[in-house]
């Protein structure tokens, strides 16, 4: 504000809300607005659901995930294939798989990705834990799917070197067109890889 | 979720998040694994920050703006003005306005606008007290600074009616080409305003 015209809890409110992704200083205000209106419907309820989050979310020290239990809901979950390891960056992308539910293995979370640029080595992701899980009895297949970008690969190529030795099988995720896609708007290099990995009709 | 994959305390945060202005199920969750991420630098602050607004904050019950006062910080300002009245909609257009630091009077906040389609009637806004405010002494003006939509006028209409009688003045924002806009994006209504308005080099 320009001039001090609200309490400092309330700017405090603002700038802390200004640092989520997706919202700057304007729409910070907004939402401020929209939380100390609806006290009772919103205000309250998120402050004791974010306290929540902060006193019982914990990652599992298995794959990385984040949950309220550990080990996580998948990694106990008894229905679910041991042999079939799914490596991905983030929890966002487990989330994602397990929207599309196409997944009924376990899951490893990495936690990012190898960048020279950015100084993230091996050491600063969760790879040892993969190591040591894809040597365990049972583990047949690592999936690795990590992004299709030059680090995601980059590390999907790391972890393959590392796997060797190990008996179990190494994936990744198949490129092609997105269902629903249309084609005049996709990437030369999606096309190209679409087109080579043709499939009978 | 497709699947039952994330805590129910999880569950619970993205939902309340997903309420928010702006965020929708996709952004929710993108905020509520940002926060997870980032507890001791955003989830914990911003617990703490929501509790300590959901306690403090309240609504001056003079003017109808939120605050941790009440009467909040700019009604008990000494160095303001007293004899002007600057007559919003909703806190974020006082907000606004403060922000262009351009009144150094009063405000007074109606809490919404007359509305037909919605229900809203004179009884439903902060009238009331807003006229008392102008039957006081030392008060000269009141400015109308409601939106310009067909329910932000037709307020402004009844709030005029209302205070014939009294001994103030009336006036409402000048329309015009915004600063900075340019006439080719301008809508009719607008250029022909500022036409009729023009003043001299």
């Amino acid at each position: 504000m320009s001039r001090d015209i609200v309490g400092a809890e309330i700017e405090h409110l603002i700038q802390l809300l200004s640092r989520l992704p997706g919202l700057g200083p304007r729409s910070a205000r907004r939402v401020a607005l929209h939380l100390i209106k609806n006290r009772d419907k919103l205000l309250t309820p998120l402050a004791s659901a974010m306290a929540e989050a902060r006193d019982k979310v914990v990652t599992c020290s298995q794959c990385g995930n984040v949950d309220t239990a550990d080990p996580c809901t998948i990694c106990t979950d008894p229905r679910r294939d041991n042999g079939i390891i799914c490596v991905v960056e983030e929890v966002g992308d487990l989330w994602a798989l397990e929207r599309a539910a196409a997944i009924n293995g376990r899951y490893h979370v990495l936690g990012g990705v190898l960048s020279a640029i950015e100084g993230i080595g091996p050491d600063d992701l969760n790879i040892e834990g993969l190591i040591r899980r894809a040597a365990e009895p049972g583990v047949s297949e690592i999936v690795l799917a990590v992004n299709a970008t030059v680090d995601g690969q980059t590390t999907a190529h790391y972890i393959t070197e590392r796997l060797k030795g190990l008996d179990v099988a190494v994936s990744r995720l198949a490129h092609g067109v997105p269902v629903g896609g249309e084609l005049d708007y996709l990437d030369e290099g999606t096309l190209a890889a679409a087109f080579k990995a043709r499939r009978p009709y």
